[in-house]
């Protein structure tokens, strides 16, 4: 499970239950570019904000416009899409977010596969965000799986547990609100960090983002 | 500053407040051999156990023994001795642990640097107790120093603060209590766990770590 929880794996989660028909996630600008080209609606964020030239970036709330009910969108973001089509060794790659956490437990819990927790972070480094989602799983599901020891898993669950009663306060101090604050999107931030919005689990099938 | 609370930068404390010289930290189990044919005394730690053909591992107390008092002491270790050999751009190369945390924060305050708090980890994945311990200096030097917005030393903070009280209990939930548990080394854990023990502010200078 990747998670990019400010933005890109929340406003894939928010696109797809809005309607979007499949999300194809590129690595570069030039790819997305280059599929542009093509006549494809594409999305690119670099450092938070829009690439320039594209009309989306990773916004959630941008993907849920009427124009792009049934579209493919093409999409690339800063960590994201990196850390999706880095997991090459996975027998299923679903993206994770507070709006569909539910859907996800469920669906992990049929499932029970062994689950990895791809924390997507910022620039390659840890970030607060999505440690506290996967921390909330952890808490979720610990008793149903295994749990290898791994410290990890074991401070993302106390960070969660220390933090749950105020998420969107405990994250006000994380860099990446200061980040997003600084660029007045504090309304993605309360979308993002709202729970149990959409029952759809993202899956990457073939290339293509779609409903599970 | 590098942190390997389990065990080897709380050794090298260990030795060096005992009246250990120095020690000469190298990567590879060979090269410790190598120094050992050449007559040094050599310490060898792999997987949390000395290694075959060695008296000497990671333990801090087995450090604190006659024989070694004024002797410098060839050492290579899975995580600490490689940390500190891959901060090859520090200006200085100092090692933390609890036993010496106050000497290290009255160090830091003085010197007033750009510091980064190394955490060695357990085969380069995260481990709780050096976060604990890192999250201890963020908690006191935070006021004094300029910090970075830094997703890993706020949540390392708030892990120490939620664990403070009891890090003993807290750390025996960890992975790599567990193993040490397993190797029945808890009076280890305790001593490696028990502040302000020594004053020593332990420097890597010309290849050799001493007393600062």
């Amino acid at each position: 499970m990747v998670i990019d929880i400010f933005r890109a794996s929340t406003a894939i989660c928010a696109a797809l239950d809005y309607g979007v028909e499949a999300i194809i996630p590129v690595k570069t600008v030039q790819q997305a570019l280059a599929y542009k080209a093509q006549g494809y609606l594409a999305a690119a964020e670099r450092g938070g904000e829009i690439v320039k030239g594209f009309d989306l970036g990773n916004s959630p709330l941008m993907f849920r416009q009427a124009h792009l009910r049934n579209q493919t969108i093409v999409l690339t973001t800063s960590n994201c899409t990196r850390a999706l089509l880095k997991a090459t060794q996975a027998k299923e790659r679903i993206m994770g977010s507070f709006i569909n956490q539910e859907a996800l437990i469920r669906h992990l819990e049929k499932g029970h596969q062994d689950t990895i927790l791809l924390c997507a972070g910022w620039k390659n480094k840890f970030n607060l965000e999505d440690t506290l989602f996967a921390g909330s799983l952890v808490h979720r599901l610990k008793d149903e799986f295994y749990m290898e020891h791994c410290d990890s898993a074991i401070a993302a669950e106390q960070l969660y547990l220390h933090s749950k009663a105020d998420l969107y306060g405990a994250l006000l101090k994380s860099s990446h609100a200061y980040r997003l604050r600084h660029l007045d999107l504090e309304k993605d931030i309360r979308y993002c960090l709202t729970p149990d919005q959409t029952e759809v689990v993202p899956v990457f099938l073939d290339g293509k983002i779609v409903v599970a």
